[in-house]
């Protein structure tokens, strides 16, 4: 079974992917990142992944060979398969519709090691941004999508099952609520001044100067005024862009440089911490730019999540941002 | 500092208690429940917590001494204080307000290492709810609150920091995003149908028998259509309520006989997981009761929460609601 459901009350979608099922007892045992097996993403192992989607090779080499800086490859266990119709039926009170989207994997690099900010060739680094740039361009084009997610986990407490440094892409048949509420909240003040809310943050925060973590020509990385985590950290571009696949090759460089210089101050100032970092961007079909600004959002994972983050959607931070801000800044 | 901050753009509120604070080099070692050191919740030791605010206790006895079989104390880590004014600012483009609320622990029973469904006297699990029941008639004479959460942590994953079993208390002067949500879910189907949608769950539940975990003369618990996690339960009032505070006397044993059957059943098929329970109830200034329903939430905590979810409100659940609940149906 593979279906969306949505929640009666806050509709909210969830999928339901019992492909992925487990029974109640394998619930009972920590899963840990598994460093003994052979890496499925490491150059030689090729085979082990579903065949490549996409990859920035070498000329003379073959897909699923080794050769490859930048590799895309379909989950083995997706959430949500492309193939089927997209039914939407009624069960009673309640909604489904089929779990049609897709989920890829965004190998980063060859080496089993090295994320982002311990590599050195930039060329290469900015092909990861260029690869995830290429994968919503092409998705795009199938029209049941309505949002697509580009997320990372980094380490066993972040999610990650898999220590090889890599990304994840989830293209959905509908917006989820937290970007619905997004959307809302900036539709709403745009609707009020007439100006993107982004765009006021960023002047704040440059006027403020006390949240900031560092910038780049065209990006500034600040700890966010209602921060929800400890060290959490916002990069956005400092011109208004509504898509992040609208990014421009020019501006790649200065993007990889500010996200190379966050998660080396992270490492150093919390020793390699697990995180996630998701990028935010306008839905698929809404077609009104001046409001958005699409961002990263970056999160390491401290502190843990209980019941009453759980129960309001209201978190408790016990590290002031302008701290965070400051303690990195200064790294 | 203790101050409630706004995001510009979501409008969720979050606490920046920083007397909680940390240092990164802090945040680097997992924590875990301390089982060595005196337990201050344990009988004899209640000079180890903050004063009572309220106990059911033995006539002769005194307060903060032993006695008692349900007491109430200030969580002794505060995140909102109870003193002070509320004032509300405006600091650039940003909103925040002083930090002004209640914190309180609910110790459920002298005994340190029985949970509520591990217990045989009745009349005492049935004080427990009724001191939830308590506080919250209590607190709602400030009329600087807005809404009052009742939760509780089990188990170091859940969040927990104490083994002893107890609940918290956080009452908060803002109603926190997530329950918005819920009550403008609710309402906009109200404004549809003129029907209480948690009354049409309950009624579709009853009429499909495949969601139902186990059932009570006054209470029903479902493993919801649209789940988040596996394993997850909600218990409601199989009559019409908004707030969980006009629950009668008379109501209360067989709310306290469903948790009993419920959290036994998660203890064995689960081997006694982490969980958290929240009490979701009407906010307290608003009036019109008729489109809500006071419900718990139980969540077993087995799955991570990785990327996908935090960037999205969009939750991935590898067991069918209906496999969930037919395993605890029928142990």
């Amino acid at each position: 079974m593979r279906e969306l459901r949505r929640d009666p009350v806050i509709g909210r979608w969830v999928i339901i992917s019992s492909e992925r099922g487990k029974r109640p007892s394998e619930f009972t045992q920590e899963q840990e990142i598994n460093n003994s097996k052979i890496c499925p993403f490491c150059p030689g192992n090729e085979h082990l992944t579903p065949p490549e989607i996409y990859a920035f090779r070498d000329k003379e080499t073959k897909k699923d060979k080794p050769g490859w800086w930048v590799r895309v490859v379909p989950n083995k266990y997706p959430v949500l398969g492309v193939e089927g119709q997209l039914r939407r039926t009624g069960v009673g009170l309640y909604d489904k519709m089929d779990g049609i989207g897709a989920h890829e994997v965004i190998i980063e690099t060859p080496e089993h090691r090295k994320e982002m900010n311990e590599l050195s060739d930039d060329k290469k680094l900015e092909d990861i941004i260029w690869m995830f740039r290429e994968r919503i361009v092409d998705l795009k084009k199938d029209m049941r999508l309505e949002y697509i997610l580009i997320f990372k986990n980094r380490g066993s407490t972040a999610g990650a099952t898999i220590s090889h440094p890599h990304s994840q892409l989830i293209a959905l048949p509908m917006v989820p609520v937290r970007v619905q509420q997004e959307m809302r909240g900036a539709k709403s003040y745009y609707d009020y001044k007439e100006r993107c809310v982004f765009c006021d943050i960023i002047q704040q925060e440059i006027s403020d100067q006390i949240r900031i973590v560092t910038e780049t020509e065209h990006f500034i990385a600040i700890c966010p005024f209602a921060s929800r985590f400890p060290f959490e950290i916002w990069i956005l571009p400092k011109y208004h862009c509504a898509r992040f696949e609208d990014i421009q090759r020019n501006d790649v460089s200065s993007l990889v440089q500010i996200m190379k210089t966050v998660l080396t101050k992270l490492d150093i100032a919390l020793d390699r911490p697990p995180y996630n970092y998701l990028i935010h961007t306008l839905p698929l079909k809404e077609a009104n730019q001046v409001y958005y600004h699409w961002h990263i959002e970056l999160i390491p994972r401290l502190i843990k999540i209980a019941g009453f983050e759980w129960g309001t959607g209201c978190y408790v931070n016990p590290t002031p941002p302008e701290n965070s801000a400051r303690y990195l800044r200064e790294l």
